[in-house]
């Protein structure tokens, strides 16, 4: 297997943390060039996005949470996708989908809407040219406001985003703070809880390994 | 258990057709209000969207793709989300997260930011106000454009979308387009792959019995 990421994007480095806690040999190979993905690695797929995962077979598999829950089925332990039982493997699901669409989704928007590096390209991954909607920037940051107060209010109840235990709930929204903290939007201060997870799952050598 | 929908949206319309394959009974609840979801249905949960499904030890689980596998666990047959082997279900995943984010999203995308019914909540879900941005009435367009042709390309491949197996990727890939029709963007001619594909599976009960 080979994995294709561009080491500075948020969204390969939840493969590459989820690796580092099952300790998963793989080759990895960077396809950013400057600000855009190399042309020979976008001409490859349909699927012009990293992460991308090359099986043994040609198979080239895209998106983050498919590509580990992938990688699950052929290294169970420590479970982060499927939970011990279905309720644990649905919140995780669930709280995994909130963390990308809610929060990495929208520093993204934040981000390729205000930088001039990402003209044309406001959204990853089209053929087709998206130009950026300079509204977005506000609109992303409050999506993000939002996401963070859910976070808040989730963690204040419990240890981990999606429950008693860390998993790739955690990895998505700790992915997430980090992009936007790069992106000048650090945690507000009143967020105690998220704080006290983020400090506690930053920690983990994969995390501290694999610099967001 | 206890499913609540919206049974003009077609994010619970893809639960509904999960159901309908699987015969799985279901206690449904229609939370619609006009052009908006009930106060008090807003009010249950950090999740504030449809579908949400009540356990019957009343926890909530949101997000259409995790209920239904959440549903998967409980009812195996047919196989619609797990697929037969990991890298089955891999591509079902993949491609219904495609489906989702590049399909549907696109679509409300437009309907949203046009429909004065949905000034400030241009985004489903959102506690904070959400204004109408008219630009990306176009974007919505221009993505689910682009998403009709990659699923023609894919579809001239292969005979559903994740492969040779009808798949929660089919049934979303679906309600993206007939949620599409419903807002005036009706499939491009030339997406012969596409018509074919999609006159197959519209006529399963399952989707008959579920209008988009």
């Amino acid at each position: 297997m080979k994995l294709y990421v561009w080491t500075l994007a948020p969204n390969p480095r939840r493969v590459l943390i989820f690796l580092g806690e099952k300790s998963i040999p793989m080759t990895v190979e960077d396809v950013g060039d400057g600000a855009r993905l190399k042309p020979e690695f976008l001409a490859r797929s349909v699927h012009r996005r990293v992460p991308l995962l090359e099986l043994d077979d040609g198979s080239l598999l895209g998106e983050a949470a498919a590509i580990c829950r992938y990688l699950e089925a052929l290294y169970p332990n420590p479970p982060l996708m499927f939970g011990n039982t279905p309720k644990q493997a649905a919140l995780i699901d669930m709280w995994e989908r909130k963390s990308e669409g809610e929060g990495v989704f929208a520093v993204a928007e934040v981000f390729r809407n205000k930088l001039s590096a990402f003209e044309g390209r406001a959204l990853g991954g089209y053929r087709t040219e998206l130009p950026q909607i300079p509204a977005l920037v506000d609109r992303g940051k409050r999506r993000f406001q939002e996401f963070v107060e859910t976070l808040e209010q989730q963690l204040a109840e419990q240890l981990f985003v999606a429950g008693d235990s860390f998993s790739m709930a955690d990895i998505t929204a700790l992915c997430a703070i980090d992009f936007a903290k790069r992106s000048r939007m650090p945690l507000p201060e009143n967020c105690v809880n998220v704080a006290r997870w983020h400090a506690q799952v930053s920690s983990r050598p994969s995390v501290a390994g694999c610099a967001g």
